[in-house]
């Protein structure tokens, strides 16, 4: 039974929710009780929790047979795989200053993922790392890492951290973390860092009843969380006695849902619930596990019921949210505009996005007003080109903005790739538009005009903005531009913005190699925690009044991460663009300004080679150039705050691209 | 002409001395001048340095001709490269917030790196980076280097460190450097990383006036410090008015020479010299220059010849010392004692350790007078077994031991490789030990031996005291030692230290894998700084009480570097042992209680597969593993403060010793 259905959530794990439960070797009553009491799966201890390698004693009598719950046989294969999630015993303690302890701990781990293993458990939940340090423990688990097949495991962690308020924010030394400056996303950031980022290694964090700043959680986002374990002492009771969440657990749970996050709900039945309404329920009407006969109602399933409620009532996906799913932290490379050709496909899909070519009819419109006052509308012939002209989409844009305004133009369609020339021929005809507009099959680099244009309008922005080369294009075109003329857009910035994504990161550490570490990224950003506000990077505006001036960039940005989100660590950059297409219609995917409704260009991701840890207080400096050679232009970044980082991508020896 | 000769000084590059000019346009008359002076050769500026690419009329007319100081040809190519240096304009800014400085100083580095690189130069010197970021400048210098063939590039650094004494050791944010806190070893540090510890890249050091704390000096030996810049005013003036250095500056030259840095004075002459003095030399007697007829005498002689006097009036190197150059800094595997069998010429050289042995002879006279009261001296026979015997260097010592004391012996000569199995029994019949030893061919760990002994002397330690396994040989041997039998070593303990080792760093990266990061090597070190004491890591006592305990090791180490040091950089940790051969007599190589004229250990190094710079008064937290599989024994290593590094070696899937 999942939590309900909503349009695209086909494969969002979070409609599976999950119940802790207590040692128990009858595993098959254990299951059938949790299943019938409306939840997918159980998070089951595997082993006798009293047992411990050296005592000779051990519940088994000494036969040699481990004190595991049920044998391999008690459940069919795939309910132990779809049902059951190993529970790893809780008494481990890795990094105990007691060596027998320790040595129990390590055996006893050894021998329950070996045993989850055998059976093709999914996952494990290992138990939160005690105490300050887990090197120990993650070096064992790290051990077993290297030999396990498909498993998960799951590190628990508490969801805390203690406000610092109070502190000063540079006075503070950041590794000094003791019992009074608590905040488990370090233990987990040492974790994962002692074991190499491994991609079977993944939280499962637990949601207690009082929750830390919404920066500090957000940050969690980027980090590879699959379970939220929240135990019945953090839910509230409602005025009927039922229980409910608070408003900021209401959010963090909603959080959970966008990111396909599993919930699992654990601990004792808090709430006595008002006598008599076993067989109603207080939010909705999902209540199939009263059908069953003589079975007794599980005591957590109000807890489950409001859960379900929460999943339900969320707001549907938009459409283009559905339709994007499948892009979701999806790693594309760039592409190659002018190197390559466009693909009929990819015309047909930029094609598509009406928003984007309503902004350019908008800006055409106003250029047209402002360059041709009404008394002369209908003698002044504007001279329009659209350099990059594709199949056609701006010099339709075009031909409205300019029936709209009532000014008459003279179109240029200039297109370097032959195959879209052959669209646009046909399309003069089919539209009758030969008598206004002249095609010419050129690079607008090279091409010889016959007069100056009053207006050059061109879409060769890439999600960087000038990462397709828009300038040099430009500047290639501003030849045949009038001195007063106009170009649509007239500028464009690139944005830049920390964050954190352990997924991106680790789909860039499978090439094990350096040059896609090298390689910036068109993706959909999904789940991602975005640590700062973006900041502006490079500026290009058109015309440029200085010819001589080079397209080369350098920029370095300082940013300062909210101090109360903790320590983070920044995987790379998001990148994003604004542009001015004319006074003030814009057109852009950075997040605060982005036009709404518009899916031509998914941000670019600029991965960093070794992610930085940044703590609280300590700014992060970056630095990036744009670099232009006689056949290519690149990117080179690096960091030099908290530490320095190598320069990535030196002489665009990883990613370039081409002119 | 050098500085002097020394025995075992043939591949010493400091006893080249240069010296800084002005810019001079006509280089054979600026080379005749400075070694006719007594200089090796020059540091010579290669352009104008009124040059600006920006400036249209600049020095040369717009001809196009950049003002070179001279063209290739007025000097012999070997001129070129043995003699001259060329020195980067100073006026280069590649971080200043004026972007056209900016510009300019990009264009001349690469135009005048790009000459340098015509004439073979062997070496430039960069000038040192201005203001408090580098980062652009790293940028350039980067992508240089890329392309750059044989040429060394040494980048100026000042040697200054502000002290902060006042300052609380946690009480302050390390990232806050502003002009307050002048570390000139953090810039180096910036630029270095950002261009990757690229191996040309080498830092020539400014000696000024006043010298930083010794621990913060001590640091830049790890480094790779290729020159050491003295200017003029950094001398005093003696009694007779010539220059000379303050005491703790000649202890700094000392170590210069010490690291094969090469000197480069520069500077005006500053002391006004007694007149009449130009024929003779304050120090020494090394005054050719004079008997050039004509000549000039040059006006920074007398600073040369200073520093001659303190190269010459060094001690001579120590016969081992000279032994071992060829083996400075050159990284070996450890061997594998168990798995391969040694060859003769291995033995060879170990059996001529006389220190060694000497320290064995007097642990077994010990021993024997312990075990033996005088008045039993001549009834009792110990039984003594020397397990791993070789080709018998420890049964002489044992022998002597027995002959030194009057006691009785009856040795066991237990040995697996049958090679010195041959050469054990032609030695028996040369020293006519037929009826008191006996050659047993076997593996100590299987042997079944016909009586138990009193004695168990062996010598299986490696540089790290457990890393040849002989725990694992020990246990196997401890079957046939009595319950009170004493065993030779008694115990052995390993040390561990963090050093900088940018040398070792290197030789290692440039294996591009990742086994050579993950591998420990035995290495004389030598440019290397060790940044705090050694602290010790695992004991092994023998015999062991407990026959159950595991040979598992773990151990957690904190070290603070002295926070006088300032930052440095851990390229990885300094193993050494120490061993308790029996009761006061010990053996080992821990640099403080080291056993003197002693060389068949050098230290073992256990590199960082990225180097971690520690800042001052934050610990340096360092965990090692030993762990023990059914075939092999293997270590792991990681550090989690001031940040977490991966565990090195996981599974001992780069490096292991085999059973």
């Amino acid at each position: 039974m999942t939590l309900g259905e909503r349009q695209g959530d086909e494969k969002n794990d979070s409609k599976y929710c999950g119940v802790e439960t207590e040692f128990n070797d009858d595993m098959p009553q254990l299951l059938s009780v949790n299943i019938h009491g409306g939840f997918d799966f159980v998070v089951a201890p595997l082993m006798d929790p009293a047992y411990r390698p050296s005592l000779l004693l051990s519940s088994n009598g000494g036969s040699g047979v481990l004190p595991f719950a049920g044998s391999d046989l008690v459940l069919s294969p795939s309910q132990w795989s779809r049902h059951v999630v190993g529970k790893i015993s809780s008494w481990l303690d890795l990094d105990s200053e007691d060596e027998m302890l320790r040595r129990d701990s390590e055996i006893t781990l050894k021998q329950e993922i070996a045993w989850a293993s055998h059976l093709s458990l999914q996952a494990c939940l290992l138990p939160a790392p005690k105490g300050v340090t887990c090197a120990n423990y993650a070096r064992c688990v790290n051990q077993i890492l290297q030999n396990l097949s498909n498993m998960q495991l799951w590190l628990r962690i508490p969801l805390e951290k203690s406000d610092d308020d109070d502190d000063d924010d540079g006075n503070r030394s950041p590794n000094s973390m003791g019992e009074e400056h608590r905040d488990s996303w370090e233990m987990w950031n040492s974790f994962r860092t002692l074991g190499e980022h491994h991609s079977q290694l993944s939280v499962a964090f637990d949601v207690l009843s009082s929750l830390p700043s919404v920066n500090s959680l957000a940050r969690w986002f980027g980090e590879p969380v699959r379970a939220a374990i929240i135990n019945s002492n953090s839910f509230l009771t409602n005025a009927r006695g039922y229980p409910c969440l608070s408003k900021r657990h209401q959010n963090l749970v909603t959080e959970i849902f966008n990111n396909s996050i599993q919930i699992v709900i654990s601990g004792q039945q808090m709430q006595n619930l008002p006598t008599g309404t076993s067989g109603t329920n207080s939010h909705n009407s999902n209540n199939q596990s009263e059908g069953v006969e003589g079975m007794q109602r599980h005591p957590l399933r109000s807890y489950l019921d409001y859960i379900a409620y929460l999943y339900q009532k969320m707001d549907p996906l938009p459409e283009q949210e559905r339709f994007e799913l499948g892009y979701r932290d999806y790693l594309q490379s760039p592409l190659q505009p002018l190197m390559d050709n466009l693909e009929a496909q990819t015309y047909e899909t930029f094609e598509k996005d009406t928003t984007k070519y309503i902004q350019y009819q908008r800006a055409v419109a106003k250029a047209l007003l402002d360059r041709v006052p009404d008394e002369n509308a209908s003698t002044i012939t504007t001279v329009l080109m659209v350099v990059g002209a594709g199949r056609g989409p701006l010099v339709r844009a075009s031909l409205q903005a300019a029936e709209e305004t009532g000014r008459k133009l003279r179109v240029y369609a200039v297109e370097k790739n032959p195959n879209a020339i052959v669209t646009l021929h046909s399309l003069l005809k089919i539209e009758g538009w030969e008598k206004i507009v002249t095609i010419v099959s050129s690079d607008m680099r090279c091409w010889d005009a016959p007069e100056k244009a009053d207006i050059l309008v061109s879409e060769l922005l890439g999600s960087f903005g000038d990462n397709e080369l828009s300038p040099e294009c430009l500047d290639g075109a501003q030849r045949f531009l009038k001195e007063d003329g106009i170009s649509i857009p007239s500028s464009y910035t690139s944005f830049f913005q920390p964050v954190t994504a352990s997924k991106l990161y680790n789909d860039i550490k499978s090439h094990k190699d350096l040059v896609h570490f090298e390689t910036a990224y068109v993706v959909k950003l999904h789940r991602v925690a975005r640590l700062t506000s973006p900041q502006p990077v490079f500026t290009f505006n058109h015309p440029e009044d200085s010819t001589k001036k080079s397209n080369d960039r350098y920029k370095k940005l300082r940013f300062e991460i909210p101090t109360d989100t903790g320590s983070a660590l920044v995987h790379g950059f998001a990148g994003y663009f604004d542009s001015v297409l004319y006074k003030d219609v814009h057109l852009g995917i950075e997040p605060s300004t982005a036009t709404p409704n518009m899916f031509s260009w998914f941000p670019i991701f600029f991965p960093l080679r070794t992610p930085i840890c940044v703590q609280p207080g300590i700014p992060l400096e970056v630095h990036i150039w744009r670099c232009c050679g006689t056949s290519k232009v690149w990117y080179e970044w690096g960091v030099t705050s908290p530490s320095s980082s190598p320069i990535h991508n030196c002489n665009g020896r990883s990613y370039w691209v081409g002119l």
